[in-house]
């Protein structure tokens, strides 16, 4: 009987296993366990937001019951406008800006309006998860390009084809933590100018920086907004992931394309959250750095767990340095599939990583790898997490 | 140099522009036109909103701000199962619970999952244009079948190829009003469980019935929940376009699919529009009725327009009973084609309503169809855009 009920689509196949519900579902097991595992920050949003929804609910007009415009919000539109020339330095001459509910949205927009089948969309390895999800939803493929942990324009440059259609970029990075130079940014940016590529630059965590290396959006050249996407996101630095907004600068061209595919998916950004998310934009991103400074302790245990289980005598070590975002990725001796790691650190020892699988990079040659967040965790539980991570990679060592 | 600029992908040309945008900018030429082109109803969501929304504010746990599952929150989940099953008398057995931000949204996941590359969606006509779009997004086709406004099951059934995967009905329908009689949705539902289909059944409009046919969900029929997805939305009948929240009940076997497609789409609801969903669903149906019967007097309105136009001696008519939803679908003597005429009643006569193209009934044989939504205007407004608009029509018939 239920071979008679329909089934999804072959290719449905290719879309990866949402790794945050396995984890997820495997926490659901083990209630005491510690999560290195979430991609979020700790704090509430700027008191403005809730001022700002209450004074809304109580609008006799009730702008906020009705569709609004496709793109976003005038006024939302206008304060992403100045965040991202004044604050950022975006030159948006051959820009559109585009409001999603969140930035992943954006980036399977793009996605979409980018591939034809078998388009091929270039990934730096370690990718994020989701981009290479979104490529395949679109009938693209992805191509995990090995181009380093700073991904080097020349490797990335040796795996276009004429099938290419954009590169990727993600800094600071998820899952490492690096900041890529902004040179770098600017020499991939140049490539893909070159190809006539797109270049996606995700800068959900652009605001996370902890070591010396500035973060500088490739959207700044002049004259890049004709082939850059700029994504932002009020998820990580103003702790709104619940909120669901992120907003991207386009290339004007791909706007009407763009349009087409915001209105069958999202007719428009929630009206609610846009009035959150302009108050958010009001408090900007000095409102954000106390709080990023304070990860800058969490850092530092990290840094020291590692440190000292290397000195106990694992062969532990953090991939590029983790001076961004709040993640780092670390390697060591392993040689589980993914799901058995997590099952093994989850239920095994009561704490929760990402393994390496979902960023493009499996346990090979006896070396696995595992993106920490320290986002979610700090004190006390931050250290009481990274001992049971290390007593657990000092078991699977034996 | 623009050449030179990455442009969209070809397959974007066969997705349809949204015509919601191209009225909108027709209307901001022209300020004082009165719309009949909107989707939307005019009335505030039920009390409990505000106060749900602003409970949720102070709470200090900020769950708010924080990721959910992907499916939504489990007291949302559970307050949909409770109105499925209670209120509309669904059979949930084969059927798994998702909420989506807006039911667009669940529409687009629903055709990503179905569709490989050239797979066949059936579409009674008239259809959604949002439903085409998605169809054409996923990669797949769709299959426009003129099968009668209250759509014959075996003229369906003759469009039935072994590309197809699933039949779209839309009841009550947008944009013709008409209330499809229970046994023909169950007539489509077994045709489509026969020959191993998704029935895909739009039931936005559910609460808006006028006229002496119910409406009932095929989703009741004991067994369908294998087969069927059944889409709702907040936006009608509670006053909560702005909101974005929608919710479907679909097939169990394909979950894991469209957990995929959330995750890459949207990660999760938006916590604050779930929380406005939870105050709505308590609300309920009941909360509707009465708004739904006060549209009953601006339906008369519509009808006495039309029967004083044909006394005129204007060739117009209303395809099927307007019988639910707050629409009605006119058919007049015209040789424009949408875009054209869309500009004729905006520019020239100050009135707005969408072409038939949008529908897949673009104007053919000297005859042009107009969707009219009674939604947002009453009493003196609306009788002065249908005078607007008949005055219209008349010129266009000299
Ligand atoms: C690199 C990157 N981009 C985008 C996102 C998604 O953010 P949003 O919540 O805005 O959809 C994440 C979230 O983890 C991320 O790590
Ligand atoms: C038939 C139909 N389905 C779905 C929708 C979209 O509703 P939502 O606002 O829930 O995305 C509409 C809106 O016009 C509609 O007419």
């Amino acid at each position: 009987m239920g071979d008679a009920f329909p089934q999804a689509a072959g290719r449905m196949a290719a879309v990866a296993d949402p790794v945050i519900a396995q984890v997820g579902a495997l926490m659901r097991q083990r209630p005491q366990a510690l999560s290195l595992a979430q991609g979020m920050v700790d704090w509430a949003p700027p008191p403005g937001v809730s001022r700002a929804v209450a004074l809304a609910l109580a609008e006799t007009d009730r702008r906020l019951d009705r569709y609004g415009p496709v793109q976003g919000e005038p006024a939302v539109l206008e304060a992403v406008r100045r965040e991202l020339t004044e604050e950022r330095g975006l030159d948006l001459e051959g820009s559109e800006l585009l409001v999603t509910a969140g930035s992943n949205m954006a980036f399977n927009a793009i996605a979409q309006v980018l591939c034809d089948p078998g388009d091929e969309v270039l990934l730096p390895l370690p990718f994020y998860f989701n981009h290479a999800m979104a490529i395949r939803l679109a009938g693209g493929v992805p191509v995990p390009v090995a181009a380093g942990l700073v991904p080097d324009p020349d490797r990335l440059a040796a795996a276009i084809t004429p099938r290419s259609r954009a590169i990727v970029t993600i800094s600071p990075n998820n899952p490492s933590g690096l900041v890529t130079p902004p040179e770098v940014l600017a020499a991939i940016n140049n490539l893909c100018h070159r190809h006539g590529l797109v270049h996606v630059s995700d800068e959900a965590y652009a605001d996370f920086v902890h070591g010396s290396v500035p973060h500088a959006s490739p959207g700044r050249l002049p004259g890049s907004g004709g082939h850059t996407v700029s994504l932002f996101s009020l998820s990580k630095a103003y702790g709104m992931a619940g909120w669901r907004v992120g907003y991207a600068a386009v290339p004007r061209q791909l706007m009407g394309a763009l349009a087409k595919v915001q209105d069958t998916v999202l007719i428009c950004p929630p009206q609610v959250s846009q009035r959150a998310a302009l108050a958010a934009l009001e408090a900007g991103p000095a409102w954000c750095r106390p709080h990023v400074e304070a990860l800058g302790q969490r850092r530092r245990q990290l840094l020291a767990a590692v440190a000292a289980a290397r000195d106990g005598g694992l062969a532990v070590e953090l991939l590029g340095p983790p001076d961004g975002a709040f993640y780092g990725l670390l390697r060591f001796p392993c040689a589980l599939d993914g799901e058995s790691l997590m099952r093994h650190l989850v239920l095994g020892h009561g704490v929760a990583a990402l393994p390496g699988d979902s960023f493009g990079l499996p346990a090979a040659n006896g070396l696995g790898q595992l993106r920490l967040s320290y986002g979610m965790l700090d004190g006390p539980d931050l250290d009481e997490a990274l001992r049971r991570l290390f007593q657990a990679l000092a078991v699977l060592d034996r």
